[in-house]
């Protein structure tokens, strides 16, 4: 079922052209078009027949689309919105997959025309890899998108939103913006800057040399390399957007921590077992939620 | 090939009863005799013929065992050493398979007689799982086991447990202890407590309910759950072990966070750049070396 008579995807990276493959598989639109400012992906996006028709200008690229997607680092949003406007068709919607949502309503009302539905959204779904190639159409399955539709927002076009993000395989839910970027910033944002830094610290040691902590990750480390592997400008635009809530889960982060580590200088063994105790029953009610696999060591020895 | 005549394992958890099931699949000894004093395991260890005879004390455990094997949380050593002392074959070899490796060997050097070796050592590898049913023999396949001999020790009671673990599907590294302490505290034992610490932080938040924890949690926080899930006993004695390599390595995470914390406050978009895109090569370098697999996300999307 065509939701969208046209739909453009702006930026075709891992969500980019995972929605791009999602939204051909099921049809939710008669026409794909897509722009990618990165000319080095243009050849990958042409032979996997990404989209219909990959436009030349970011501004031709919206021209008639119902629904334009952007789908690049947040930071890009202000020029790219200020470039489309004028040529967003009336009664349109632009959306967004961006992982802040109260900076990126600023940015874009700034920009778009009250004549074109402007509904920000937040499919919460990746892999550390990025670009075309990466991209998978199962990407959102099972997972949650975050619609923050702005007060006073056409409700056909939020049920229409949420009708699309439904068909690529999501559950949605609504959320005021600051809230989201709350939410997100202790589930997402702190675990990629403390992954971020742990990475850093293991490689600046003089005692340890990177080879070691390489050849011995297995016990723990491994894991953090993970989702540092992930895109650093996409990372970079997270944290100058969502300052405010990241620096107060920080805060709070390095408050638990500070105690942790004055519970082991005081070898205080009862507040370390209480603590670690707490903290095994989380990881069983996401695997109930259906939010990750019940596999021992994330499957890794499945193959064995 | 029977490299012991008789193997004890104290301890049949997760790594216990891993080891069992290697030693026996492919015959490292004539006989293998297990005790944990978790009533519980019994009827599991049981039916599962994890060992050949489960000892009813722990002193007749090891009595007549050329190999006795550690594999209970390190705070237990120091008891667990004094009660087998007396029991201990003359040239016989006792090691472990902690996590720490200095405050173990002054654990047991106290309590284990001269006429037999002292040989410590930890198989880096494991899952968040506990108990002997989590066990299975390929845990430690491709994994390093790191042996650190006092000095002194016997060559041929080296070698003997260098191609044990060999034996078992493991590469072997010698290392002396501090050493091995300071990389396990960057490789594993940070990482674990950073794990834990998240997991409370987000646990005790007031404006974020625990319920959108658990399905927002695909944005990066479910990955720090699994390490947080592991065995909360054998954790706390880990951090009560090496408690000099932990607090020097936290204090460089601290110092390091401390840094990326300024540059979002200031909104320094340079330094966050060049410190996110540093790490994504040290991602690819433990892929190449074989500690972790090729695939995007843990795999999580192959079986869609």
């Amino acid at each position: 079922m065509a939701l969208y008579n046209q739909i453009t995807i702006i930026g075709l990276g891992l969500i980019g052209s995972s929605m791009a493959r999602g939204i051909k598989e099921r049809g939710l639109t008669d026409k794909l078009i897509g722009f990618d400012n990165n000319k080095e992906y243009h050849s990958t996006i042409q032979s996997l027949e990404l989209v219909d028709d990959l436009a030349k200008t970011i501004e031709n690229s919206v021209e008639n689309s119902d629904l334009v997607i952007l789908a690049t680092p947040v930071g890009t949003y202000s020029e790219i919105s200020k470039k489309i406007a004028p040529s967003l068709k009336e009664g349109s919607t632009i959306t967004d997959v961006g992982s802040v949502k109260s900076s990126v309503l600023k940015m874009l009302s700034a920009h778009i025309p009250d004549h074109v539905h402007l509904i920000p959204a937040h499919p919460v779904a990746g892999t550390e890899q990025s670009g075309p190639k990466a991209g998978f159409s199962k990407l959102f399955h099972d997972r949650w998108a975050i619609i923050t539709p702005p007060e006073g927002a056409d409700k056909e076009a939020i049920e229409n939103l949420k009708q699309f993000w439904e068909a690529l395989g999501s559950n949605v839910e609504m959320m005021d913006p600051d809230h989201h970027d709350q939410v997100l910033a202790i589930t997402s944002h702190i675990p990629h800057l403390i992954a971020y830094n742990i990475v850093g610290t293991a490689r600046d040691l003089e005692t340890v040399t990177k080879s070691e902590v390489i050849k011995f990750s297995a016990g723990g480390f491994r894991d953090f390399t993970r989702i540092a592997a992930s895109n650093p400008t996409m990372w970079r635009d997270v944290f100058l957007n969502n300052k405010d809530a990241v620096l107060e889960m920080l805060g709070r982060f390095s408050e638990d921590l500070t105690a942790l580590q004055r519970a082991i200088r005081w070898e205080d063994g009862d507040a370390l077992y209480d603590m670690f105790e707490k903290t095994r029953r989380i990881r069983k009610q996401i695997i109930d939620a259906g939010q990750d696999e019940d596999v021992a060591d994330f499957g890794r020895h499945q193959d064995d």
